[in-house]
């Protein structure tokens, strides 16, 4: 028996994983703040960590209203350890560098536009509302990605080898994408949530077409799914994540008198 | 008034800057660990960094003494935020490279000897105590400092450039280590503790020896200390390492029935 995997309440650990997702990847490009390639850079990147950000308010707020335990959306944010987070590794990922960042930013961002796409017909209608406004974002985040996957790629040799570089360091975690936990089959059988390996024929073909478009290529990997979020596994990085993310949340708690 | 000097109680905040001193430092060794250029130094890094938080175990256990507050060694280590630390700017600087940290460890463990040295005659026998004990351990730090600082900088012309590179970077944290604080006085002027100004012609003179040796040099600075420790104000790189050290204490509080 895994402590950390709730199988009572799937729904509320499928809600906290899209959340966790956005929550994470909207940390990471919250880094590139002041340290963007140049100013618009610095700015987009703001806003696409502002975009993520909210998402993952609105649906680590409905996954607390549906745990029902008295718990806010910011508790969940910033009162969890690294096992009770359900984002993919691919989020927890460093930035690295520009080339790394963007590679992931596509992609994730891919992921997500799919993902979205087919929430929109949840019967749970919450999370279809939250999927219909996160579209739009992601639809920008997407064609952003895309645009900046081409353009470093046939820009310059530096360009071409740090965006293969990003792919080459990340394609090991495209299986996780695609992995269907038991409670996440269940919630897709009542037409509530999207199985993730639903997803992964028409992510394929998108990331080949901008990729093809770009002159970049997919390593080869195991193909395996190396250890599951659904188990509360992670690697090092979410750990180090946390530390800085949740500092202020666990310097000052709540019970000394603060309220945030 | 600045709310983070507490002038009515020198001898803490005296202790607890000797305390901040050695962990801080400590941890920065401890970032080495698995980390470092063969298996021998890692072991070395292992041992630095004990011997350094084991002096910060002595230091701040004094120093939670002598407040009389119901505070512990842990507590101050571990439940004290930026403002309220004392350590010096040299020692919360990142590693860098072993350039870097080599050049940084040559430059403390000189200030630390010479520290402690004068503190073996403190009228305080406790201190007096603790730096005897120190001084053995600072001793061989220093040693392990100078023949590094030779050998990288008479070795390969990369390893020259990247130990000058090492004291280009921090040269200019170096007027701070002599700032002497009017609570210092008070007590130096008692025999108790050791006026920070006081060590800096020993310490230019044993730095300038061995960095005539290995044929490295010290840029020119200001001369000016940027910001005291002694009014709580840090670089911006405390910050993250106290979100890293701190997270257990943090976020499994001794409130929430933990131990540590």
């Amino acid at each position: 028996m895994n402590i950390y995997r709730d199988e009572s309440n799937p729904l509320f650990q499928y809600v906290v994983g899209l959340g966790d997702d956005a929550l994470i990847l909207g940390h990471r490009w919250s880094e590139w703040l002041s340290k963007g390639p140049n100013l618009e850079l610095d700015i987009a990147a703001s806003n696409l960590a502002l975009d993520l950000i909210g998402q993952a308010n609105l649906l680590l707020e409905y996954a607390a209203e549906v745990e029902g335990a008295g718990r806010s959306a910011d508790d969940l944010a910033y009162l969890r350890d690294t096992q009770d987070f359900r984002c993919h590794w691919l989020c927890e990922q460093p930035n690295e560098d520009w080339g790394v960042t963007i590679a992931r930013m596509l992609m994730f961002s891919t992921y997500q536009y799919l993902r979205y796409s087919a929430l929109m017909q949840s019967t749970d209608r919450q999370l279809a509302e939250i999927a219909a406004k996160a579209l739009k974002e992601v639809t920008y985040h997407r064609r952003f990605a895309a645009e900046w996957t081409v353009r470093l790629a046939q820009g310059t040799d530096e360009g071409h080898r740090r965006v293969q570089n990003g792919f080459n360091i990340l394609w090991r975690f495209v299986p996780e994408l695609f992995e269907t936990s038991g409670g996440e089959r269940t919630l897709a059988n009542d037409g509530i949530a999207v199985a993730s390996d639903s997803l992964e024929a028409d992510w394929r073909e998108t990331m080949d077409e901008v990729m093809t478009k770009a002159g970049v290529s997919a390593p080869e990997t195991s193909g395996r799914v190396m250890a599951s979020r659904h188990n509360g596994h992670h690697s090092e990085h979410l750990g180090h994540l946390l530390c800085e993310m949740q500092f202020l949340q666990r310097a000052y708690p709540k019970a000394s008198g603060a309220t945030w």
